[in-house]
């Protein structure tokens, strides 16, 4: 605790809510479980509207775009704009347009239809993800694997559908083509695709890409403060 | 150089040569390349059994059993004893077995046939690898993920036909059942499917497991020493 901060009590509680504007949320095991929402998530939220109280919800969950993630609050009853939403997804987006990525250049995606979608929305051109997931290799015609050259960031998040296709795809976009970003949504272990176990997450292909090219990416998700600045930014 | 050694001449080449009983080659880039026989090398070989010389065949490619090396040799025009070979996916078995890994226990594999068929050999009971290659997961019907419990390791190499089933199906046994080992042929971030082309390698599967478990593995290829004191322990 540092010497500016103290401790919550009766006494202050008031003041410290009055002197906060904004609330920060992540969203896994905090507004829902799965597709369960967790008790007293929705009065929370109602309560902190009711009372003026800018809300963010940050997830690490690049699975779905921020459009998607309003869906999903939608399905549970609660009312969310995609504006108030910071997705690993969307940070990925931002982070090539923070550091003014040429549109002219493509993004290859490892990870799901949320990233596509978010890059798209940000002007760029992505493809790969859930286009790439039956692809296979038929090594009796295969020549050489051709992969674009144009390709300037592979983005790799969580995807349930990785195979060798796209691993391959990827790793030669970042080792072939010059100055090829490498970039994590985030390294979780698990993911939660199912509300009653974990899953391999993000932490799972990124490491195979890690592998096979021997590089490490950049990450925008959490623990990186990526998304934290860009949100304090923002506000 | 060490005190010891002394630069190889015209002088003590012949001494050296006669002081030598066996000699080690890796397969991959000495032997061949991809399908194709390196220039010297059946001639070279021939030399060296003339002159009575033992020969081993020391590979990290984990694909293949000794035996199927050993057609390889042979469809090559090369006649070698499957006794001659020195795979990492032995390695694999042979690691277990000197460790006096229960042979009651089960062993999981992402993997192909030819660490299967090692493991067989060696008396153990092994599945996964191809057995698995073509196993999704309904995300609409899934209930809970289940995993054998009585899998007492998990052997990763290179993996052509990796997918998300295999990846949780690992990392539930690594996480989940006491004691499981987590053993990995080699983690070669490149491996030779076509001679034409770098693909990933086994080290691209062996981190994905890592980046979902958050384990390191027992590394039985090179550059462990498993393989090479193995070798000098038998020879």
């Amino acid at each position: 605790m540092s010497s500016s901060s103290q401790r919550l009590s009766v006494n202050n509680l008031k003041d410290l809510f009055d002197s906060v504007e904004a609330f920060l949320f992540d969203c896994d095991g905090v507004i829902w479980k799965g597709d369960q929402l967790i008790d007293g998530a929705s009065q929370t939220l109602h309560m902190l509207r009711s009372k003026g109280k800018k809300l963010v919800f940050v997830t690490n969950n690049s699975w779905k775009s921020r459009s998607q993630f309003a869906e999903k609050f939608k399905s549970l009853g609660i009312s969310v704009s995609p504006d108030e939403i910071f997705s690993s997804s969307f940070a990925a987006a931002m982070y090539l347009k923070l550091n003014n990525f040429p549109t002219q250049k493509k993004v290859y995606v490892i990870g799901g239809d949320g990233i596509l979608d978010e890059l798209q929305l940000a002007g760029f051109t992505a493809f790969g993800g859930p286009g790439d997931a039956d692809k296979t290799i038929d090594w009796k015609q295969s020549g050489i694997f051709e992969h674009d050259k144009s390709v300037g960031a592979v983005v790799v998040g969580i995807d349930p559908k990785i195979n060798y296709y796209k691993l391959q795809y990827g790793t030669l976009c970042i080792r072939e083509n010059p100055g090829c970003l490498f970039i994590a949504t985030n390294r979780d272990a698990v993911g939660h695709m199912t509300p009653s176990q974990e899953w391999p997450g993000a932490g799972c292909m990124v490491a195979a890409v890690c592998g096979s090219t021997q590089k490490e990416p950049v990450v925008v998700g959490k623990p990186s403060t990526f998304m934290m600045d860009f949100l304090l930014e923002k506000t």
